[in-house]
């Protein structure tokens, strides 16, 4: 397994350069019987997408999946399904400064270093549009999880810089370009990201995701516990700093008579757990947070060296999120929804369950 | 690739109970002509071991390690290296009282759901005992890592509880039983704990870990990142709730302009990211921290139910840690090295580096 | 690893229906740096087009393949490689007589059983046209293999039913569209194939794959040793039904004093073991040999069964290949490419070689 | 997964050399509830064990086999299964002679180059003593598929040398050291035998192995498919140089009407594909066939060289197998075993079969 997998029954190769012709992956593992078109992949394209709102980048994405095979008579076979998204703003754009330039906090530094040549236009491989597959991939694990288990899964902004959400009202989530959960706080956040845009600096985020109605007995310990590979899974996301499962580091001043969570008849008082005990899903919503770093394009001028060791200044032009944690939403939920279906293949397999 | 093997390249398969007759393990894709011995291992599994201090569990665990093969000569040679620590403390207690209770915070009712059976005694395979054995396959794994680049690791206490660590000088931490780099907090630190004790309470802490002379280019993006692997194998410890690197949750307020590590001619300015750019090391400290729940044996007692559903209270008698995070710095040292050593050897596999 | 993927670190991940959209696949773990284009691919791929000749499928296949990613400024840059066939000959045929049917030796009857669905035009998955994307891929591999080692693959027609090959001139396989070393056979092939057309049967065949300047120490005991792998990879082709590596089954009537290979200062004086010992290559050539089962597409009418458990009689019209054995030279070759690929990496990265 | 793991959710790990301290394997992925015991691993051991009658080894193997994990009040509990065999039988031999040597056909040469360093005592990892490990994990692997679906798993001894078994009764098979189904056959293998090894030589043999019962649907194309890893399991058994599915090589003349096994309302007419179409069991009994080169260990010298290149005659005395094709059935029972039970856990785990 290479780098470019993820997963071990249920598993999502890509492949994908962000001014390459195409971006493409293939989902395999799939149970058959599933019913599956193009639009229910195409929905949480579209709110991944950028230019939805002022305040994410404006560059056009077509972003029209295509579903090449393992389907058939609209429903799944079991047999590998191959998605397709065509690159239509390859745009015949002068990349030459950037060619040889090691933007500070990009990956270009170390895909140079590691690989010795790398595709520099928009970012390459290292790109965030390389996760609109996670997405496509994502819709059909969430499908999968619905249809047979009843799961169901959102994600939500929680804090923007120094402002967090501090109602939650599930029904606003979707109503704002900023997945926030607190309906009163989008006004700030907007004026809070037109002045940063103005800076041409960037912020960080923190993001939720929940997924309810899961079963008992998901994660394979001592290893591929479930909290580990949903870890794995959301640090994996692009300019992702840290993971949080339950109460993640708010534990470290818990003492343990805070932090059980108690049982009765009726089930679980609480959940400071975040769904997870000892590695294995315990019928409670998985809670996770993850903290997302700020953009790396900046207009303010930044320190660096190129290609030959010369130091130079770099400054991004062109529009950017000043926040990528926005779009993480539907990209958190898209590899959650991908943990969590592994995971049940996996535990059927060795349990029948 | 079932739940108890860990890596790729490099793996490590474990097995045991808590109170079965051994714990075991298999390192297999060692690099040949290590010189190895039992001893190299045994200096970190006695750093893990409980009994250390008033503050660890007083249960003896003579943890002496046995090399069965993969060394002939004082050097490894390629093959699978086998370990094995018999267990010498399996008394035959009574167990009867907790066969059939699922203690709140415990993996019991999640095991007993999942499986069907346990071995309720002494936690079975959800034992902390069970990390003897990443740590010993850790010991290996640091050599190569030292042996092949000059890497080196070490963790530390950063918080337990409401105390955190304020100065940091690494030669105070082997010198106390708290792995704590600050010698000025160990007097509170033991009182803090001799309370906790006392209550039969129990509380959270936050460990440190670093890795020096990493090479650049680990990491194989996009799903096998080397954070996204990071974050797997520390949130895969017994207890640990949530994983950062670099900065972490503290770059949801940070700016772009703050965080981005500034390049000159003379190296990184800074290390927000934690030596990680686009899930690939950059060359310059690997640095990640963990937050570990209280210990969940408390004798302060606890609502929860039993195996046939009756509403029972739940208390832990024996000794227990009340803080469970101390005997992490060895096991989370032992994660971050395996994990770059399995990368080591994949990015030299593609890249012949 | 769902069942889509070959390989550990160079590995190909297909999709793809006979009949559907598209045939695809993502070559992940190439080393970069290597140059690569299309026409490297196209090569092979046009060796494996049916309607090469009259004795193989009359379905014009174009065959185009593109790159979509991983390759840059000409060479490959270390990312995932995407490549894409379209199908251009899907016919809106009337497949309703064969919807229902399970054909006599084909793969109708287990993939109904196991998915419970399928596509059924022209065997969908299990169709032979699965394998163009093997070649695609294998065609990377090769180039890999040469340029890192010098390593040269080719493959011929050792025997097809009756007719055996008694000559060997290299430079003769190219020359015919049997792939047969030995010139003298040509014509008989041509009317034995003839014959069988007419008679709406079809035959067996023998294929010999030879693989030359492979260095020692691939191979991976004592699971993924290198002969175990090269079987995975043959037998997996579509109606391989036996796999033999160096003198094969004719050992069982072999002394040990005769298939001993002998070793002098210069070298091997025999090459009984095909190039492996102990599951490792050994730097002599490596010599596999498959048997493929005779096409199960017949003129002849068979007994079978449809999906109501009807028993009917099934009869292929339509143009097929009487011996699929003949195409299936530039396929084996392309999976023992891509076996001893992915073992040169592995190799490469435990032992540094 | 490094090399010494097979498959993929049953998982077998295996360590130890022949004259090291100990054998040892985990088996992972067991389903939980199995009744298991010492005895159930022993009977196959005990049929595996040299020294059964005068023609296998004279060395003494206690190969008595420990369970540490996993088993708890007599079932398995879903964790992994530790299981060691102490090497009692270690003598402080001189191996001063063959320590530099590479004996012909053995793995000693290539060993050497691959590690660059070897355990030469006994031929060390690469000694057929590594597969005890194999029989005993492959004994849970038979009560996981007698348990679960009444498959029922048995090989035979077919060929030896220039004899081969005509009759087939099943009950013959164990009440004669070859294995053999045919009981008039047994006086002339024992002759066959003893004149060998008073000559000093060695011989090849066939030996074939069923499974009865199997499900339809196990297997996972197009790469994982049943047959295909039928092969690499059977293929990775030392010293097997061809491995046949069904009718094997004789597929190669026969033709399309006469090797289709035809369907009626009462099942299958003939079983020519071995219980496997288009890489998916088909509910018929899975049939294998392997080819076993002679023992490497003659007392008739051979020519090598030594670890210097300088020209050696090599000999090996003491006592060995003439045919290592007889012990080798209760191994491929094992490896077929492990094969499906990892398939029907993988089939399980995505169809729910």
């Amino acid at each position: 397994m290479s780098g470019n997998t993820f997963g071990k029954l249920f598993t999502l190769t890509t492949f994908g350069e962000s001014h390459g012709p195409a971006l493409g992956a293939i989902v395999d593992g799939c149970p058959p019987g599933l019913p599956l078109c193009e639009e229910d992949l195409q929905r949480d394209l579209d709110r991944r997408k950028p230019g939805q709102s002022r305040y994410t980048t404006q560059r056009r994405e077509a972003d029209q999946v295509r579903i090449l095979s393992g389907v058939f008579d609209g429903v799944t076979t079991g047999t590998p399904i191959g998605l397709l998204i065509e690159n239509t703003d390859q745009k015949s754009k002068d990349y030459s400064n950037i060619a040889r330039q090691f933007r500070p906090a990009h990956a270009d530094y170390t895909y140079q270093k590691k690989y010795g040549v790398r595709d520099y236009r928009g970012g390459g491989r290292s790109s965030a549009r390389e996760t609109a597959m996670r997405v496509a991939a994502g819709a059909i694990a969430k499908k999968v999880l619905a249809a047979q288990c009843g799961v169901e899964i959102y994600g939500y902004l929680a804090q923007l810089g120094p402002i967090a959400a501090e109602q939650f009202d599930r029904q606003q989530i979707e109503q704002n370009p900023f997945f926030c959960p607190d309906a009163g706080k989008v006004a700030e956040l907007e004026s809070y990201m037109a002045a940063l845009g103005k800076a041409g600096d960037s912020i960080g985020a923190r993001i939720n995701v929940v997924a309810t109605g899961v079963p008992v007995g998901l994660g394979e310990p001592v290893f591929d516990r479930l909290d580990a590979d949903i870890a794995h899974a959301l640090m994996g996301i692009n300019a992702v700093k840290g993971v949080e499962v339950g109460d993640g580091f708010a534990v470290v001043e818990q003492k343990g008579s805070e932090h059980r969570d108690e049982i009765t008849r009726d089930g679980f008082l609480s959940n400071h757990a975040g769904g997870v005990l000892g590695g294995i899903s315990s019928g409670q919503a998985i809670t996770a947070s993850i903290a997302l770093k700020p953009t790396s394009s900046l207009r303010i001028p930044g320190r660096s060296i190129d290609m030959d060791g010369n130091e130079i200044e770099v400054i991004t032009t062109g529009r950017h999120d000043p926040c990528v944690g926005i779009r993480a939403v539907p990209i958190a939920e898209a590899m959650l929804a991908l943990t969590l279906v592994d995971h049940l293949l996996r535990h059927r397999g060795q349990c029948g369950g």
